[in-house]
This record gives structure tokens, sequence and C-alpha cells, in this order.
């Protein structure tokens, strides 16, 4: 299969090059042949062609297996009048590609649980699957800028339609139906028109089609205290684009190690694109401290939802729990005692030798 | 002074009553008059006149010296099929009285720490006022429908203009310096161009007007995790409608008693609105059990902002402190040890006791 690299900015090189050696050591065990291509995204991508998406990598992410991206961003491109930024690139692969379902698997590694933020008897037995709708919504809507002085403004539109809310809720409810059977829609319909269709088409959707899951709706500021107050009462969440944003990030700070957590974007057909939740870090990129877990995670997850490879997948998800269970940590899982810290490289050394 | 009562769905007369009581007390005790009249909002307008803010409630309002809220809202209303729903009546007030600033104070109570879902060492020393822009942005956006079958779409657009954003900002700096002399700002800039503009005008507020209070701007998304990860560092915080509604509830389950949090909602002039965090609780309606601190604190508040009564503010809130720290408990407090939980009204009258 032939696999697209993004390293991006920030710690995205070091990153992804441990995942391509973890990879590549589960071709060589597995007997399989993975050709890896890297490409140019975010803010290198800039640098190098003005482009955050230059056409070559759209060409390559189309034709390829599976995408696997570091991140994007930093300072360096952060100058709110820069004629494009390296977010754009990242939003326009989502689009141009159609993936439309982002999923993150929110899931507490218990040897790392008391890092979490929350006390233990609350975040205890946390396990959420989001669906966070990704090319629609306010992200995607018109936006504009008019008058001038006090009375200058900008709007941006958010925005969905029947189909669009269809195809995510029913990736969910199918979702829903391998786990423990319950979903629930995020809205703001109380308040937004969007939201109100959302709700609406979302409610027909599970009735006709899914009777036999479990259903709710929660407003999206009552979800935002849900998570911190009793996470471990959800299983799959669907929302849209922007609520998912902001949802995740917050549900992704309870196991208490971002450095841990994947995450897929799916489309209806086509390549699938995977990568870790956290981002470029440009404060410790170039020292090899980052931690490649959540995108050797992420390679997992490629391997199991577009190569249909789930051994595979399932051999790197044990060989990361075995290098934790074993106490390899790190900085950023260290905490308090950095004396034992590895480095990059050598975690991901550590999961290339236990997949040997 | 006039103060108009708006009790609203719920819980809400149960609780404004004994804030109405409390405000007796203070009244007596000071020597002032208070002169309440109560009318109508949200779902019993609706029932009572179909129009969940009747224009004889506006006009009251209009004419009071300040404006006290219970809730509004509940399952009975919920109909998404209905022609108005109690919120609108909520929306309405605001815009109608210019409230565009939203205040939420976020402050642990000492001997309430151990209900915070967070662990003690990261919530410890929480101390967050919030302001929320409360008449703009995506809520008051222009809405729509437009098309059928699976391309049948809705729209609402978040818009910001310059003077929109000068007056909050403005508010929120000058709260800062009455306090630790930060502010941070949250937005959604590397998407958003309302937040493009948001973010250009609060820079030039504070580096024009402000040079003195220390300044930063964080993404929404990233603002999710850090209120979780360490919400110790904030002061004060400034954002828009939307991104106010989510993090502000997000940020109201860190206390652990979202019973003991006030809000104030004030505008440039005019009377300002005053109500608790929590919602109309329509479960427990009518039972007696529901926690009316919040709406008692929103009274001192009420004394504070809109009436320059410091002290009789002042003498509320310890009054407060002091049913807390005598071990009085309604039983949204009271977690595990039901048995000596108190009811909505033996918590006002112990209020009412301390301030003889
Ligand atoms: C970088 C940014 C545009 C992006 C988003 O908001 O979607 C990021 O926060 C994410 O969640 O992948
Ligand atoms: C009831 C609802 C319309 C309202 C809002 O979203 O503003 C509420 O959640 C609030 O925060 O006061």
């Amino acid at each position: 299969s032939s696999i697209v690299l993004l390293p991006g900015d920030g710690i995205g090189p070091e990153i992804v090059e441990q995942a391509r050696l973890v990879l590549a050591k589960v071709a060589e065990r597995f007997g399989h042949t993975f050709d890896f291509s890297s490409h140019l995204i975010g803010g290198i991508a800039i640098d190098e062609t003005g482009d955050p998406l230059p056409q070559a990598t759209v060409d390559a992410c189309r034709g390829a297996g599976a995408i696997l991206l570091g991140a994007v961003g930093g300072p360096k491109w952060d100058d709110p009048s820069a004629k494009t930024r390296p977010e754009a690139g990242l939003l326009k692969i989502r689009k141009e590609l159609g993936l439309f379902a982002n999923l993150r698997p929110i899931k507490l590694f218990d040897e790392l649980a008391d890092a979490s933020p929350l006390r233990a008897d609350i975040v205890k037995g946390t396990d959420i699957l989001f669906f966070r709708e990704l090319t629609g919504g306010i992200y995607f809507g018109e936006s504009g800028t008019s008058g001038s002085g006090e009375e200058e403004s900008a709007y941006q539109s958010m925005t969905y339609s029947v189909g669009e809310v269809k195809r995510i809720v029913r990736m969910a409810a199918q979702a829903a139906r391998g786990r423990s059977n319950r979903l629930t829609s995020v809205d703001k319909a109380n308040v937004l028109e969007p939201s109100r269709l959302w709700r609406r088409v979302a409610a027909d959707v599970m009735a006709n089609e899914f009777p036999d899951v479990q259903y709710d709706v929660v407003l999206v500021d009552a979800m935002a205290m849900h998570l911190i107050n009793r996470p471990s009462e959800f299983d799959v969440v669907v929302t849209g684009n922007m609520f998912g944003d902001i949802l995740t990030d917050e549900a992704s700070m309870l196991p208490g190690s971002l450095g841990m957590l994947p995450s897929a974007s799916l489309g209806d057909d086509g390549p699938g694109l995977y990568e870790p939740i956290h981002g470029s870090a440009p404060d410790i990129a170039g020292k090899g401290i980052a931690n490649p877990l959540a995108t050797i995670l992420a390679a997992a997850m490629m391997l199991r939802h577009s190569l249909g490879l789930a051994d595979e997948a399932d051999a790197i998800e044990k060989a990361v729990a075995a290098v934790i269970t074993d106490g390899l940590r790190t900085p950023d899982l260290a905490r308090g005692d950095q004396s034992k810290s590895v480095s990059t490289e050598e975690m991901g050394a550590a999961v290339v030798a236990k997949l040997a």
C-alpha cells in the first residue's frame, strides 16, 4: 500500500519519522510492502511554495492508500495580516478529500490515570468516541467584511444541509452498534437555525434507521459541563465542526496525556487521514523530546480503518501499551519525575523493539 | 429603588422568592426601600400571553433600577416545531436592554472544594472573571433555510463589529485593573473572519488604552483545555457570545457547585440583569429542594453593580459564606450525606437570620 506522509511543522517531522519506523517494522514482520512518500503541508509548504497545500500534495494524497499527518502551524506563520496560514492547508485537505468525519477516541491508559486533572472516581471508565463533522459548518461557511470605522464588521456563516447531517450521524450510529449502542448528538438548537435542522435530521435518521441504538441530545454548553462532571456516562458522541473542535479538545484533557491521543478523518471512500490530536508544539520542536505515541497510535488506526490490517493495528497498540507498562515516559508523561524520561527516538525504538 | 423580579420557569419562582426575602431583610437592616414587582418571562409567559417576553415585561424592566431573573425553559416548551420558545425571551431582553456584557465570576468556596470534579491541586486558587459578549455574534446573526430534500440547508451568521468588540474589551480590561491586571481574550482567529476582526480590535484597544494590563490571546479550543488543566492561571477572560456560552458553562463545573454561581448582565447604562448561572431544573421544580444561594449571590451583585450598595452586597456575601461554614447544605451540595440537607426555604431563612 502507498502511504503519504505529511510531516508538517514543529515536532511534526520528528514524530512522523518514529511512526514511519514502526510501520516499516510492521511491514517487515507481517510481510507487507508499504511505499512511503513525503509531501509538504502547512508552514513549511508556505515557505517552500507559497501555498500551505501545494497541488502536488493533493495529487499524492488522492492516489494514496492512506495519509499520516504530523502537525501544522507555529509562531513563524502567525502574522494575522499574512495572505495565508498553515491551518488553511489542513482545512483544505479535509475538504478536497471529502474527509467529513473526524473520529477521536478518548480513552484512559490505566497506568497514566493519575496524570488526569480530574479526580480518579470521576474520570474512571471514560471511553468516548467522538464523531466531529469536519467539512461543513461555520468552518467552511461564507465569510466577509463590510463597513468601516466603528461600523466595520466581519461575518462567517454556519451552514448545515440535510445530506451533511445524515452521513455523519449514520457513521456515528454504526460505530455505536459496535460499542455500547449509545449515541449522543450535541447541538445548540435553542439558539441556532442550523442546529435545529441538525437535531431534526439526526432524530429522523435514528428513528428510521437505528431504532435499536439508544439516542439522546445534549446542548453544547451542557455537554461542556458533562464532560468534566460525568465523562464516563458517554459512549459515542456526534456533533458539528465548531462544537466538535471545542469539545474534543476539552475531552482530550481527561486522560491526562494529550500525547497519547490519535485521530482519524474519513470520507465515504478514498484515503483516510490520520494524525495525533496535539499540535505542532513549536516550543519543543527539534529538541528530540516530543512524544511520538499519539502519531504511532494514529498509524495503528490507519492500518485498521484504511488498510484493512486489524491484526497489525492490534500489534502496534499492544506494543504501545507494553512500553507504557514498562515505565517508559517522554517528558510530557513523566510529570514530577523527569530524571527517567526518554527521548522521541528512544520511545519510538522501544515500540519497534516490542514488535520484533 | 425599584427591582423587577422575573421568576420564570421551573425552580425560578422558588429561588427568586428566597432572594426577595433576603433583599427585604437588607432593606430593613440598612434602612432602604426596595419596590419589588414581578413580571412574566419564558415558558410561563408563553402560556399566559403567547409571548416569551411580553411588552409589559420590557416596559417594567426599562423603568427599573435592576432586574433579578430566576430561570427559563423546560420540557413543556421544548417542541422543536413550536413557534416560539422560552429562551427567546431571555435572548430578547438581553438585546432590548443592551446588556452586552455577561459577567461570570468563577471562584471556589473553600468548604465546598472537595465537591470539585478536578483534583484539588489543579483547581486550588481558581478565581476567574469571565466577560462574555451577550448581544452579538452568532446568537443574533442573520439566519434562514433554503433548498429541499437532501439539499435543504439552514444557516446562521456570526458577526462582530469594531464597536461591539471595543466596548466589551474595554469593560473587561477595566475590571482586570481592579484585580490581578491580566486579561485573556479568546477567539478562533485561525478559522473565523469575525474572530480575526475581534483579535485585531482587541489588540488595538489593549495597546492604546491599557498598556499597563498584561494581555494575551488564546484559541477557543486551547482554552477549553486550559480551563481543565490549569484554571488557576487565568484572571479576567473576555470572549464572544457563543464561545462564552460554552466556556463559562465548562468553567462553572470547577467549583463543584453550580448552585453557588451568580452572573450579571450589564450595558452602558440602564438596569442590569442578575441571575444564577444554572437553569430552571424542571426535574426538581416545586419540590422545595433547589439551592437558592446562586440567586441570593446574584442579588448581592445587583446591589453592588446596579444600586451602588457595596456594604449591603458584602453583608449578603458574608451571610452566605457563614451558612456554608455552618454546614448547611441543600441536596445539590450535600453529595454523599443527604440526611442533613436543608430545603430551599430553610437555606433562605438561614441567610436572612445571619443578616439580622
Ligand atoms: C488548526 C485548526 C484549524 C484545527 C481546527 O480547528 O479544526 C485544529 O484545532 C483541529 O482541531 O484539528
Ligand atoms: C438558554 C440559552 C439561550 C442561554 C444561552 O445560550 O445564552 C443560556 O445557556 C445562558 O448561557 O444564559
